[in-house]
């Protein structure tokens, strides 16, 4: 029971249903915009399903009881008394019906009702201030904006340039990767290869009068949500039908969705119009490159083919060196068919992608022992499986234990942890879920998502996948250039080598002109077909041989062919390498990171609540504000001094230098995450206050930007210098 | 003379032909891939001309001389030795024709030939190395690549990673700029409003036969200048011709341009085929944005558009106060129909792009003080005009001369030549040169191209546009929501406001059905108009008047229309900013440093020549390298600790333990410009060898990061160090 329970607590809403050939795309590589594992928190499917049962069963008693009395009322020879104990047992069993719809009523509503109205009332506050603020905005707003669209405004491209740059830092300059930077526009052979063009697609319904389209998917899944929540006469088998629609939609197919969707008479939502048949859309944007109009070209949907196209150039500009790691931060696009969730589904975001090429013989990683003793919350396969929650793990000993299966891609889940709980994200709210074996490419050795918890439940922002040596076979195998990487061995090596050896004399004139057909189909024998042909031919002197070209099994004789393995001396080994593919969703990162520094506190006088981004100073879209206690020319020529010597030290500072009070201006510098505020009270000194202890140091003019600089390079922290500096717990009154 | 030269000396290759709409579009904001101005040293006007003058009237008196003989040889009585005196003259004209041949010859290919040819082969050198150490690659190269499309490798990378950061140290921290991102994928409407989707195009012709497309300028330009180039026998007249085609070569309309290509019966260059009519391109790449059909949209040309349709929001979050300046860093996009010319005419690029808001009554600019004293070569439109070359001036003057317009112009002029120089580029190589009337937009009040030399001719890399109000009068126009600024008046202002009561019963009675139409008009007039009409009306009692919509003159009486000048009270000002523009090509900025900063040295054994990139410590693309002079254990641990302390001080670097001669690691990283060399020689101190100078200095294994540290940030440079620690003048020979 937990096993089925868990099944839909933890929805992957796939954006391509290409299970086969790129479901780690679909789970993983393209998860930037679309893509993302929600865990919602239905209740409990056994205490559900009981309260069903239990109000069915009240249901029930109560209709029988009615009749009972009915009876009762038009037969002849009742007393009065009798029918006046069956109505007072019909109005008992009418009041335990009622508390039983209620008891499910509140199990329904305990996670779906009023839990998601305080979640949702919690995202309405972070958004209002963000938009506010112009950390985000919608695109092209005084034209009405484009859904999925939306534009950094100056805070929100601070917090964003600070996480990049920090991603560079800790990932790109720390392992010495190859960074390289490919253009958006891709030609179509590309993506072909990559499998995009035939299969990233979702798909979709339209109305079939005014032409809307709708992701079938959604529509299905937003009916049996609706349903299960709203519906209490549901019975207990519809709705463990409706669970099992929702656990299964990313498998089914067009046309088993299509049927669903007939079944439970779905309509159009905005005008309940017929749907069509739903049928695959491409996610791409297309365009045409160049004037001809004949070469096909799309907007890029992950960064990562750039790389992987590159890879012969990068190897030989690694020494013909494994392992070693290429990087590409950039755009990627895609159409989505309705974009919702603001920030985390949009058809434009910023991807920023590392491809680890290793040997698939040795995964070890010699930095590993780094970040083996990290702590943190795991959620395994198996404990999935088992219908438990994610639970604090060593890193080392799930690397040792092979529930994660390799050393790398260990490394790369405990750098990816150090990466988050640095930027800001609460680390008890980070898990690392293991995919389903569902849930991955049959290619795929292993695949790690880090998922962070936000009010729209776990969101997929960071995927660790081992995708083996399936990208770089599929660019071999289309463009005809061997992207492999070389062992030379110190010493030659013996090995067996399969030698076949058709006689094209015999063959010809046995099979004249269809000779070139079988010679090929005798060539193309593996090792053990061979070995078996050769047993036989010595034994019978001839054999059976079907050959797919000709569609007809033809007779092979002794003389025929030769077959043998010789030993032979090798002086290297030819491979492709397997790669280990960290890819950061960053607009959803840095929404999350929102939603994690949030905070509300009351004003000094209690009658507002302030809003608070508790950046750390790494992230802070602006590391100081410079403020004038009050507006005189002195006290301003004094924070210019402050401000030029803030800019020369690279430190992001703003004036403010309004006439509002002093509480009022920390109050708005709080609310953009600022963390520190320079106030100039004095001509010789100044006040330094952190943003979220309100605790205020005294610093002289010439140490201020000093001060600043060594706390945002992170030589010192705020407690140092509280150490260090004279403090005051309130020098400045937050609301005068 | 000179002026004539001038007009061709530097043609503005024109992307788009829409001067009256979009012209500095044309010459500056869209710059980045396939505007911009080429100068081409074509030979002095007067030598060419004077030497073809020459040529001409020696192959006349030939000609004259060879008809002579004819004529004596035919007529009876002529002698032989009068005969043999008159072949002798004529020979002796061929001679001198024949050497008048050789002084055009050489006059032509003086500049266009063998300077040409050491520039091509100096970029050629370039271009190798860089690709070959992997700075810029084309993209897709497995699948033969797309033309205009490049990969920056890990190097360019790098280089171009630094030089995004500085630009953003030096304009956008240095100036409180607001930062903005924005997406590429931009709805069709904005581009509307801005002109790009009725004028963003280039002419283009067709091969009949093949469908192959071509750019007709290009086309014609090349015929125009292989003729000029080639063509001995062409009369002075019609190289003249020539030439005037080349120079007004942006100014010709479709169907001049297809008269000019059809008069030179030009045909495809690579079949001969006849060519189509020539046609407007869109160089916009086109889509769709979401899965209707029903909703175009295009990859931006250009990042400004983003900026100017958030201005309202901008201006509110700057405290609805002017000036303050918005910035973006990001993609374009250019689908060019013949991209040439490698990085510098590609089909996406990226731009880095300022629009300055400012007060059009108040150009003024607090910070003009820092940059006045600036020196460096300026080419107004005067020297230009005058056929004179650009010359050194002082910034300062050019602004009170009033040869700048004003001093925010001049200050982003200063802004830009330091950033241009503090990266690399050479300050001989680089010039300001002013837009010629007919180069400019009717609005535009001034504007300046930052030009870089480089093997290419003089290539604009920066733009800085004073556009005036046309943006945001055009976003506001389309979108019907203001975008203009306020100016509150400390105390209220009287103004005089011109009032025109047309009254609406006479003029119905007059005009019937047309009356709106006049009412309209009349309601249109500035205040001459008005002024005027109401004093005709006055003494004569009646006025002649104009109405365009009706295409007739009314008569108009005193009685039909009332006007005045009230005054008025008004407590703020409302009007649209103008904006200056300083637009950066990026990727054209980075080819020029690459070009700038190569130079070849002879090796040790000065046997071969080796390539050096003198990037700054500030744009190199990796910080230092890390050899353990010869490869055993102690120093290849003594590297491992470098390597560690240098990544904790966030410096780039490589290590390079192959067993290669010293020498030629040296070699190696002076290649892709690495500045410094750290070579571990014992357990207890390293060198560290500088790229240019090749000094060495000893430091203690401990300080050898604090040193690296110091020179990079800019606190101490090298000279300090080689005062501060002990030097070696080798060392380490440079080819063990």
């Amino acid at each position: 029971m937990r096993f089925f329970t868990h099944l839909f607590a933890t929805l992957s809403i796939s954006a391509t249903r290409s299970k086969t050939l790129l479901p780690v795309s679909a789970g993983l590589r393209l998860l930037s915009s679309a893509v993302f594992a929600i865990s919602i928190q239905l209740p409990m499917a056994t205490s559900e399903e009981s309260l069903r049962l239990a109000l069915t069963e009240k249901q029930a008693a109560v209709d029988a009881q009615a009749d009972a009395v009915r009876n009762l009322k038009v037969r002849s020879g009742a007393s009065q008394a009798e029918i006046e104990a069956a109505v007072e047992a019909l109005n008992n069993l009418k009041v335990e019906a009622g508390a039983a719809a209620r008891r499910l009523q509140a199990a329904l509503s305990g996670n779906g009702g009023s839990a998601a109205g305080s979640r949702e009332a919690f995202r309405q506050a972070v958004v209002n201030t963000l938009e506010r603020r112009l950390f985000y905005i919608p695109s092209f707003k005084i034209y009405r904006g484009v859904a999925g669209l939306y534009d950094y405004g100056p805070p929100g491209c601070a917090v964003k340039s600070n996480v990049l740059a920090f991603w560079r830092q800790h990932f790109v300059l720390e392992e010495n990767m190859l960074e390289v930077d490919c253009p958006c526009v891709t030609p179509e052979i590309v993506l072909k290869a990559s499998g995009h063009v035939d299969k990233f697609t979702d798909l979709m319904v339209k109305d079939e009068k005014t032409g809307m389209c709708y992701r079938a998917d959604h529509l299905l899944k937003d009916f049996c949500k609706e349903k299960l929540e709203k519906d209490l006469t549901l019975s207990s088998e519809k709705a463990a039908e409706f669970k099992h629609v929702i656990a299964v939609l990313d498998d089914l197919s067009a046309e088993q969705l299509g049927a669903k969707l007939k079944e439970y008479q779905i309509t159009a939502p905005d005008t309940k119009n017929p749907l069509s048949d739903p049928y695959p859309f491409n996610l791409m944007f297309q365009t045409s490159i160049g004037p001809s109009g004949l070469s096909p070209g799309f907007m890029r949907p992950e960064t990562a083919q750039g790389i992987f196209v590159n890879f012969k150039d990068l190897y030989y500009y690694n020494g013909n060196k494994l392992p070693f790691a290429a990087a590409q931060i950039g755009q990627a696009f895609r159409n989505e068919i309705s974009p919702r969730q603001g920030l985390l589904r949009v058809r434009e975001f910023t991807l920023a992608e590392i491809e680890h090429f290793v040997d698939p013989d040795d995964k070890s990683h010699p930095k590993f022992g780094d970040v083996a003793e990290l702590e943190f919350l795991m959620f395994p396969r198996g404990e999935q499986l088992a219908g438990k929650s994610a639970s604090p793990m060593i890193l080392g000993k799930a690397v040792s234990k092979g529930i994660v299966n390799n050393e790398t891609l260990g490394y790369f889940i405990g750098r990816v942890y150090l990466f988050l709980t640095h930027l800001g994200i609460d680390k008890d709210r980070l898990r690392f879920r293991q995919h389903l074996p569902n849930e991955m490419a049959h290619y795929a050795a292993d695949c790690w998502d880090a998922e962070i918890e936000c009010s729209y439940g776990w969101i997929e922002c960071v995927g660790i996948a081992d995708r083996s040596a399936y990208d770089l076979r599929a660019h071999s195998e289309k463009s005809g250039v061997p992207l492999v990487a070389h062992e030379k061995f110190s010493e030659a090596r013996e090995v067996e080598k399969l030698v076949i050896v058709p006689s094209k004399k015999e063959l010809g004139l046995e099979f004249k002109g269809n000779q070139k057909m079988v010679v090929e189909a005798l060539e193309a024998m593996n090792e053990k077909e061979a070995m078996d042909m050769k047993t036989t031919l010595e034994s019978k002197g001839e054999v059976d041989f079907h050959v797919c070209t000709l569609g007809k099994t033809v007779s092979i004789k002794k003389n025929m062919v030769s077959i043998s393995l010789e030993k032979k001396k090798e002086h290297q080994r030819v491979f492709t390498p397997s790669v280990i593919e960290p890819s950061f969703g960053i607009g959803r990162i840095i929404y999350c990171l929102f939603e994690h520094s949030f905070y509300t506190r009351p004003s000094k006088a209690e009658d507002e609540q302030l809003n608070v981004f508790s950046f750390p100073p790494l992230v802070a879209p602006i590391k100081c504000t410079v403020l004038p206690l009050v507006k005189t020319q002195k006290f301003d020529d004094v924070a210019k001094v402050i401000a030029k010597s803030l800019t020369a030290a690279g430190i992001s500072h703003i004036m403010d230098t309004t006439g509002t009070s002093i509480g009022k201006r920390y109050a708005r510098t709080d609310e953009i995450g600022v963390p520190f505020a320079i106030t100039v009270d004095s001509t010789t000194s100044i006040t330094i206050r952190e943003r979220d202890s309100k605790q205020q140091i005294r610093v002289s003019i010439d140490e201020a930007a000093l001060v600043m600089k060594e706390i945002i390079d992170g030589q010192s922290t705020w407690g140092d210098m509280v150490w260090r500096y004279p403090t005051h717990s309130a020098t400045h009154v937050e609301d005068e």
